[in-house]
């Protein structure tokens, strides 16, 4: 199996983080070199025509994308640890957490720089900075209400670490990209963003 | 068990789709008057801090929200007919393709009513026209690809009915609900929404 990715974007270091967490190291990487544009290119569209990275080449010769679906079928495949659920009730508030974690804090910083930050080439099409500013807020706001939910807890969803520790943890890498720090009055995410990345898999 | 819910919202008409899939029709309902501001006020808030509808209120008094996170709940408690996949190859396809669903069409159509439709009252604090805009071109141009790969497919993802058609459907209806059909010319489109709607679950 392989990966087509661009690594050091935070798409593709969530699937490795998903990846070093469940012990699976025998997967191959291949660049795709984004900055310069090569995700527009046919060679690529051809293994995913929304032009998106990471992308999951399975052994049969098949295609995956989207992040989150990559993240499901190594947890299918190999499911210890789980870090999408092991009950119907922990898999539906795990899932909860991270879209939750993903709206808030992953897409909004992602518009912020995609939309907000000029001089992005090949990157961006189209910008509309007031709405990349926008994002900025809802980011800054999003890591408010996150520290409150920590409050007295280790992970965000439920007792143990999940995929939507891991969606937070590369939006606020994705935001120090941006040169945004966590505001260090948010004690109970500071104490979080400590504990999960010197976790091996932070590194990834 | 209960949802919470506003009746006629295309995120709550998700959940009624996927339940009546399932044929599961011992859900009760309660309302929730969003138009006029009541998934703001402490009561919804402590049901769900993120204020959105439906939230699923199971047998032992917890909440789960998000659309995708609700139907992940009932398909693990009542597993046929399978709508996200019964093999991991199966599931990450179908996460995928819900996925590229709810980002180019459900979103876009969403993001086009909340931004770029005046006059919306309790219901949008914010608004960035030409974002709006942006995205009612963004939702033109997902069609067209959805039309170019439905050429020979009966369903969005593999050979079953899935979540991801469930997606879509109700992405177009809110698209109808701002006065936005499909063009006729987007023949595999056409014939496969045809399809889909004559199914019961349509009137959900």
């Amino acid at each position: 199996m392989k990966i087509h990715e661009y690594n050091g974007f935070p798409g593709p270091r969530r699937v490795r983080m998903f990846l070093a967490e469940k012990g699976i190291d025998s997967i191959e990487f291949e660049q795709v070199d984004v900055p310069a544009g090569e995700h527009r290119k046919d060679t690529f569209l051809s293994k995913n025509p929304y032009g998106t990275v990471p992308v999951l080449e399975t052994a049969d010769g098949q295609y995956i994308s989207e992040t989150v679906a990559i993240c499901r079928y190594f947890e299918d495949v190999h499911p210890e640890p789980a870090l999408m659920g092991d009950t119907p009730q922990k898999k539906a508030e795990i899932e909860m957490w991270q879209r939750r974690v993903e709206q808030t804090m992953y897409d909004t910083i992602a518009t912020y720089f995609h939309q907000g930050t000029p001089g992005l080439g090949e990157l961006e099409t189209y910008q509309n900075a007031e709405w990349g500013h926008k994002n900025k807020e809802r980011y800054e706001d999003a890591l408010i209400r996150m520290d409150q939910h920590l409050e007295g807890k280790q992970y965000i969803a439920g007792d143990a670490y999940s995929v939507a520790d891991i969606t937070a943890l590369c939006a606020i890498g994705y935001a120090g990209f941006v040169n945004m720090a966590i505001p260090p009055e948010l004690e109970n995410l500071t104490r979080w963003h400590s504990d999960v990345s010197s976790r091996p898999s932070a590194a990834a």
